[in-house]
């Protein structure tokens, strides 16, 4: 199976890169980089040195990389993955979308909230977020590969929204990342000495996962749904936490929550449920595909508190990634991913 | 000004003596800690080597100790002040606690999220908030120092409930503390490579600053108020930042709230309003008493979004005891007080 | 291949979990703790759930565990792996040895350097570190698993000293270890709020480590050789860095360096050359069994500092030990260690 | 007393602030920055917000900014400072070049390491190192600061070399330092997701504090002293530990060591001797102006290992300045600078 990765210098690209290593089937034949065209990978990336020594090509060539490839993962910025996938319409290739040109089903929303054109709205396309769309994904040519904030609070409330277990106009997510989220330029703001021992906010109400969220739950929930969604940047690399918070609807009680969480997924590899009472923490999937969810009861707001944590590279980007073409090339999902979290 | 610190070789005991040697008016003549009797502070804690070479005494001296001092600084683990202060009684120290047993008009309420039994419910004592409750702190003899996420939460909060601009019923606190809040006691969970690279929350519905928080709130409001209160833990040494969430009352504008804020706070020296749209951030306030507020309007949900940012240790602890005693004491609130963040 | 691991609820020991899941050939069978004996290794370590739910059990069952497997590994404090390994003596299990019991030739030098009698002096063993002592190793039944330090300034220094180019009086180990290398036990000197912003050294002039470089590199040498080493603990919990320094031989030029790094390591997969004049960084290593290397000459001095980086707890442990089982067992060594560094 | 600050936007800069603003006799009336001329220095650093609002001016106006000052500390990359320092020659302003400008009594030396012409090699100069040059410092006019690196290799050294207690060919300055010391402006390798969790070196035998070491050690010793520097990056924000190695003379005992540096820094408030045996930690001064010094004595090897610990922001830019102007001026020198390190 020949893979290549449009945008390979970005995190998520290089991520792919440590996953597809050990993943038996795939094997990597392009990369490419338009900043560091001509250049070797291990030179941007020293800790590839001698493992991928390959040159970057550039993406102009995308056509001739896609004739060569069976699966092709693009983790470009939004708006050239939409380019791209118009040049090589028709090309037997599967394509992976890790931006989030391809994650709405109604163009208009995506227009909306990234404040650009959606130039291949007809594209036939699935959300990639195996636990929720598996049967889409099945054989799929173009796969739109969830957010990483989105799939943190989508896996968490998926059951409480599609049992109705939640006012529907209640729900808030408040999440927290790690800082390799925000990709890998260097910013004043999370240079060593400015972001160590700091925490703060940032894209409050305006941030553009709640969008592809809502979708989601609204999906789900078979009505429309609204939320608020906060983002926060903790001086961690990776990993994202969302502690999400719901009122309960009348007459729902915890074990009603418990069964929704055990029914949804406890046949899903990926999605470890930790129960009750129990803390998720984003260092307990490091490196790795899972997804942790805990949940909480406060008996006195009649609320629910769920944790979910994920790796904002792996299941948040290139490990769904890998599911994803796993599915869709008919693979056992767990290929390549099947891995023990990083520990400490 | 005779200065004593009952419990010295805690994280906030330590934070005093900082703060304590650049303040004109105070010196320090007795330190305590019962499991360091007999050694010198700058044993435990070699920064303070040919600073401050003090023995550290047992709080079994205290009558004596409250004899020697003007002011004393009681920081222990809630339940010993109470014993403390009734051992004392009468004489003219004044007394600031850091811990929580005066924190409660309604000592019933302690009893419930503390569970054990309040000794001394009859004390009379005021609540350590200055912002607050200043005029009650003039002359005060018996303060409880406000909790640290209690101080973040209340001070976002009260310009909103006090005008009544949101609903009473959809507050949430979700805070986020560096771990020397937890103390310096040595866990496995806050051992360095544990709790690098890692984000989790704890004490969801149930932490003690829960009920402090609703109290301040409800009397601002004039009526009940119950909120729910998420704490997390970010691998920082200091800081608190409280994202806190309210729906807006019907016909609520940002115009309001802004106003709300800058009519109750314009007049602070240690509250900073940054303003609609910004962002609060630990690092601004790192090592001062300053509490930076900002706050978003989401017309989607109607709802508005608080950022509160201390430092735990001093608006949370150490330097806000500063002030109540400087206030108690008639000196300007700034003394000692009046100090650049240490950045980076 | 039945593989067991006395100690596992260390970091070595999880470490060894985590790339043994990852290997072929190998199935865990039995996993020890004294302290958790009863216990699940994920109730220890919640990033195994799912994974890795074993109960652990007691190494008093040793010999049975002994009898069901292919391979023990021992990670424990210095001083218990003789006992075990008397207790076991003839059974044909491989047994490497990751504590120091039976790292050297000299059993005097270990028991003036670790102040315990040595138990099991006449049992014939070999010293794992596979790039100085494969034939040895090869088919081995006890191997003594390098330290991680040494691992390090070993093979820095192996070229230099082999071939004669540096003055053997001359030589200097400087490292830096993550706080991992020091267990997990939490103490208040790596207390999260302790050790974050700080740099120190510790074990000066003392360090165990020290008498086991001299060992290797006199052996290389081919005369006594005797080191400064001082170890310091960095902010990082993975990773170790050794700058070693040494006074170049009359006449000797950086191109001789060149070619005896060259000569020595060109063919071997886990040591990566950097090069002259490049920076070997933990972070390149980080999770993998890599030793990078890279040296500088200075003219002015005479004198040539090599840098050399491994992650602590793989080629300074865990990795080491299986790259040694794979020899030891006749596998291609590179088996379940074709890792790409976990970046960022 | 009226001070100004040219290039404000730095660390350096930004730390003066935060001393000057405790400082009981300085008042600050300009700060420049080129890339910010007519922003608020609170823009640039939001914890500034309502303590330092003023506006930036340009450089460019030197000369009224001299003329209205009592201090001028110039905060610039170096070669600049020797520009200012002539276009307002003649003014009774003290200056303070926290740059290398000034710090060499050979400019020859200057040249060969910074690689630029010096243009004003004529000027009447003292080197900034107070517990070395007091004296001289008294009454200057033009002060070169000494570099961080330098400020720790020095003091840890001079008592040695001015006792010829250490041969003076064996001496070696391995140091570590926090990434405050390489500005504020953002790069690649001090991106937070990359800097975190690694340890690396840089500068080997080519760093430019080099010669300012030798040049100090060598006027102590009364000859030439050569010697190895090389400096690492640690992932914390402040600090600097030197280690520093010196094979002892013939005959040289601890006891011989132990008297000199208790006799050398005995009576000098800033240096505190942690003594035999000790370690200093970049934990224990962060904030302040102390550079805390420790020894061990190795008989096996019969060298000599020291200890140094500083703030680089502080003892090595921004505190040893304001120590100079207190000297200069005539101040006590520890004004504005006994403060109590920030900890944890």
């Amino acid at each position: 199976m020949k893979v290549s990765i449009i945008g390979a210098s970005g995190y998520a690209g290089e991520e792919l890169i440590r996953l597809l290593h050990g993943h038996p089937h795939a094997e990597i034949v392009h990369l490419t980089s338009e900043r560091h065209t001509g250049e070797k990978i291990s030179k941007l990336y020293p800790h590839l040195t001698h493992i991928y020594d390959n040159m970057l090509d550039s993406m102009e060539d995308v056509h001739r990389m896609a004739e060569d490839s069976d699966v092709l993962f693009i983790a470009l910025p939004h708006g050239h993955a939409m380019k791209l996938v118009k040049a090589i319409a028709g090309l037997p290739v599967h394509i992976i979308d890790l931006g989030a040109d391809y994650r709405f089903a109604d163009t208009s929303v995506y227009e909306a909230w990234y404040h650009v054109p959606h130039t291949d709205p007809e594209a036939e396309r699935v959300y990639g977020l195996a636990e929720l769309y598996r049967d889409a994904i099945r054989g799929a040519h173009l796969i739109g590969n969830a957010g990483c904030y989105t799939t943190a609070g989508i896996l968490a409330l998926t059951p409480l929204v599609q049992e109705h277990l939640v006012q529907m106009d209640s729900i808030l997510v408040d999440a927290v990342s790690g800082v390799s989220g925000a990709g890998r330029t260097p910013k004043e703001s999370t240079h060593f000495p400015e972001f160590y021992d700091s925490f703060t906010a940032y894209g409050a109400v305006s941030h553009r996962h709640t969008p592809e969220i809502e979708q989601a739950l609204s999906e789900q929930a078979g009505e429309p749904v609204t939320i608020n969604f906060t983002p926060h940047l903790a001086p961690i690399a990776r990993g994202i936490l969302a502690t999400c918070y719901a009122r309960l609807a009348d007459g729902v009680t915890g074990e009603d929550v418990d069964a929704a969480f055990t029914a949804r997924y406890a046949d899903e590899f990926f999605i470890r449920l930790l129960g009750r009472g129990a803390y998720a923490s984003t260092k307990y999937v490091r490196g790795t595909n899972y997804c942790d969810i805990s949940w909480h009861i406060d008996p006195r707001t009649h609320r629910v508190i769920v944790f979910s944590a994920i790796d904002n590279l792996v299941k948040g980007a290139a490990g769904q990634a890998i599911q994803n073409m796993n599915i869709a090339l008919d693979l056992d999902e767990r290929t390549g991913l099947d891995l023990v979290p990083m520990y400490p």
